[in-house]
């Protein structure tokens, strides 16, 4: 009671999450009022209930105006993933990075790409492949197009010594974006690039990010066989 | 000035979230002091305090006592995921879910996994084997250890109609855990189960979690060739 660690929200919403986890409050189970809490944790009513809203927005409490509030018959569990620039998740490991430009080429792209970058179908983007390196071993292969409509600077940088995936983060705008995850059967070609028997089992990350109504970048990354995702929950 | 929409530290953080991804501040550049916003957005002092600070936390700013706050000069994209239970999560995307129990048995684990799971060598533990089917197709195949000395319940639980992965849900504490997203290449025995050609690219994700030191549950789970995780950014 009175615990100087109760004093603000988010120390509220750590214990009714322990509580949560540790099954003291089960699943769809009625947990007790905001008044009684706060005189538990020896807080104000406004700090309970900002830790609840807090909990029921992310959909571990179910949160009823006359019925009170319930831990969530079937509570989802987060994950949040760092999703960094991809010299820096090298270097984190410990790595030396390396990196190959492959090809650069101001090009109209297949069906598939602007059918999801919604560009015009006789639009040129700018397609770069690169190589990522660790320890001068391959690590991963970018594809990736750009909309110079949204990034004109992009004509300007031949991408030589710095990655798309770096440079991109420095100097395009972006305002929200989609990222997919999957296993892919890895294709000859990407497989001689990354030093793998064609029909390796691959990571892939897929990403398509978008300025207000206009898409800005869409990649591919295939990381070499035994590249793992890695988070706490 | 004054508008309503920045009284709050969210709309506030919203708004300098949006600058910096429409690159009006750059990275690693300077932002305007905590006084000078407070008066752009017509709002508390102690309001912009509290969204940089959230924004620090995450790493998309950095501050410092005396030389103010700056862009950081590589800003890590974070994603979050949702983890949900598989009948959930084949239920949502509009299929029928299926259960199949394969194998249940109390054994001592392979080194591999009570060193994981960090169990004495000789202890026993129940290894659950289960399939997950969407429309009468198959989605995932679950192999699973579960620490019985945490959760002594799973003995009297049969698993024939509800998988572990639900269970564990509802009766199995836990104050943490680790995941992990990889492409495998799929074996012979779970490529039969799963209806597809041995060394097919699967997708797996890998968990253990644990109620304070002791380990609860250790579980891989294979999805079928095109299962893709995705996620907004």
């Amino acid at each position: 009671m009175n615990a100087p660690s109760f004093r603000n929200w988010k120390s509220v919403q750590d214990e009714v999450l322990r509580r949560i986890h540790a099954r003291e409050w089960k699943p769809g189970e009625l947990i007790p009022n905001e008044a009684d809490l706060a005189e538990e944790f020896g807080c104000a009513r406004s700090t309970v209930n900002r830790a609840l809203r807090s909990l029921a927005e992310s959909g571990l409490l179910d949160r009823r105006r006359k019925a009170g509030t319930r831990v969530a018959a079937q509570p989802v569990a987060k994950a949040t993933l760092d999703i960094a620039v991809i010299r820096h998740e090298v270097e984190g490991r410990g790595s030396k990075y390396g990196y190959q430009l492959l090809t650069r080429e101001l090009t109209v792209p297949p069906a598939r790409v602007c059918g999801a970058m919604q560009t015009p179908a006789s639009d040129a983007l700018l397609h770069v492949r690169a190589l990522h390196l660790a320890d001068d071993a391959p690590y991963a292969v970018e594809d990736r197009w750009i909309n110079i409509g949204v990034v004109p600077q992009a004509h300007d940088e031949d991408f030589a010594t710095i990655s798309a995936n770096e440079w991109l983060l420095k100097y395009a705008p972006y305002t929200h974006g989609e990222i997919a995850f999957s296993a892919v059967q890895v294709a000859e070609d990407d497989a001689d690039i990354l030093g793998v028997a064609p029909q390796s089992a691959v990571f892939a990350i897929d990403r398509l990010t978008w300025d207000k109504d206009a898409s800005v970048t869409k990649v591919r990354l295939l990381f070499t066989p035994g590249y793992q995702l890695r988070t706490s929950l």
